[in-house]
C-alpha cells in the first residue's frame, strides 16, 4: 500500500510535482496502478493512475475517506532542537508515527543549536506521515526565540505544560495532568541544559504548568518522545 | 557527573581495562578526580581516583549506594532485529534509558536480518546505561531462532505477551494487561513482516497472551519502543 501527497478534487486527484516524479521515475509507476493519495488535511482516496507524466500524475477516485483516522486529541510539541541532528530527526519520525499535530522549534537560554534547516525537517515528517499512512500532515513552525514564542501565546483552553528539572519550582507529574486533560495539549521541552529558572517563571505567567516526566534523567529527545507516547497512551483511542 | 564501569570491592573500586583507558587517555582524568563507578549489578559508588594507570584506575569509596534506583518492575524485551541497524540501535539506546532489564534477539519466520554483531550492541547499551546514570546493566542475549527461544521457556509467574497484528487471532490491549500486571513482564515484538500465524499459536501454547499496541501501523522499532515506554509508564514509580 503506497501513499502519496497531492490535491484531491471532486472527481480526481493530482500528485504534487515531487510525488509525480517519485511515482514515475523512482517507483516506475504505470497507468492503472492502484495507489492512495492524501491532501495532508484529512482526506485520503484510493484510485487508479489514469494519466501518468513525470511532472503530473492524475488519479481516479474509487474510494474516498474524509477525516481519515482522525485522532481524538491534539498535540503541539514545542522543543529546543538537540545539538545532534540524528537524535532530533529520529524523534520527529517517531513522534509523527505516534501522533503529532504541530511542532514548534525554540531557541532558549541554554540552547546549543541556533539554526535549523526546516526543509530537511519537512521531508522527514512528510516521509513518516506517508509511511505510517496518515492523512494529516503536522504543522511545522520554524525556529523562534523562546521568549517570542511565549509573547505570541494567546489565551485559550489548551492544557499547556512546561517540562523542566528544576526541583526548586513545583511540578506535577505529566501522568496526573493528562488524566484530567481536555485533549488539546501543548508541551514544552527544553534543551540539554534545561530551561532557565527565568524561562520557567515566564512560561508559568503565560499559563504553562510545570510538569515532571518521572524521576529519571532523560536526554532531550527521550523526554520529548516520552511526552508524545504518554499523550497518545492516555488520550488516544486504543 | 561521570559514571564508569568497574569492580566494586570493600574499600575501593577498580575500573575495567577499557574504562581505565577511557578515563586516562580520552578524558585525561587525573589523580584525585571525583568520579562515580558502578558494577552494573546495582552498586554505585562515588570516590576519588587514587591510583591512575592507563590499564588500571583505582578509586576510593567515599559514598556507596546498593540497589541504586532499583526499579519496581522487570522488563524482558524479545525482539526481531530490524533490517536497518540504525533503527535497532536507536531503540536500544532509548529502551536502556527508559528501563530495560533483559533483551533477547530472535530470528523469526519473516525476519530479514539473520545475523547480529552482539559486541556493537553491548557497546550501545553500555553507553546508554552510563549516560543515564544507571547501576543495572541489562542482560543481553544473542540472536536465537524464535522456536528455540519458545522451547527454552520455563513456567514461571511472569506476564508474557506477544504483540502481533493478526486480526483473526484474539488480542487484548497492552494497556489493560499492564494495569493488572505482577510487575514481571516479557514482551515479544516481531519483524517487519509480523509473526506468522503458526508462531503466534506456538507462543500462545507456551503461555504468551496476544496483545495489541493500538490501532496504528507502527514500524517494528516504534512498536518495541512503545512497549518499553508503556511498561515504565504503567508500572514504574513516577
Amino acid at each position: 500500500m503506497k501513499l502519496f501527497f497531492g490535491d484531491v478534487f471532486q472527481e480526481h486527484a493530482i500528485l504534487t510535482q515531487e510525488e509525480s516524479h517519485h511515482f514515475t521515475k523512482v517507483l516506475r509507476g504505470k497507468l492503472n496502478d492502484i495507489i492512495y493519495v492524501t491532501n495532508g488535511t484529512g482526506t485520503l482516496i484510493k484510485g487508479k493512475a489514469t494519466d501518468v507524466h513525470a511532472k503530473e500524475v492524475t488519479v481516479s477516485i474509487d474510494e474516498k475517506f474524509d477525516e481519515f483516522e482522525r485522532k481524538n486529541y491534539r498535540l503541539h510539541m514545542v522543543v529546543a532542537p538537540t545539538k545532534n541532528m540524528d537524535r532530533l530527526e529520529f524523534f520527529l519520525e517517531k513522534a509523527t508515527e505516534i501522533g503529532l499535530d504541530e511542532i514548534t522549534f525554540i531557541q532558549s537560554f541554554h540552547s546549543e543549536r541556533k539554526a535549523l534547516k526546516i526543509e530537511r525537517i519537512e521531508k522527514i515528517i512528510q516521509a513518516a506521515t506517508k509511511q505510517s499512512l496518515k492523512a494529516y500532515f503536522p504543522i511545522i513552525n520554524p525556529l523562534v526565540k523562546f521568549t517570542d514564542f511565549l509573547e505570541a501565546q494567546k489565551t485559550n483552553s489548551a492544557d499547556k505544560f512546561i517540562a523542566h528539572c528544576n526541583q526548586t519550582i513545583d511540578r506535577i507529574p505529566l501522568k496526573e495532568q493528562l488524566r484530567s486533560s481536555t485533549g488539546d495539549v501543548v508541551i514544552l521541552i527544553g534543551p540539554e541544559g534545561d530551561f532557565s529558572i527565568e524561562e520557567v517563571q515566564l512560561a508559568e505567567k503565560k499559563g504553562f504548568k510545570g510538569i515532571s516526566l518521572g524521576h529519571q534523567r532523560f536526554r532531550t529527545e527521550t523526554a520529548a518522545l516520552q511526552a508524545v507516547f504518554a499523550t497518545d497512551w492516555e488520550l488516544g483511542e486504543k
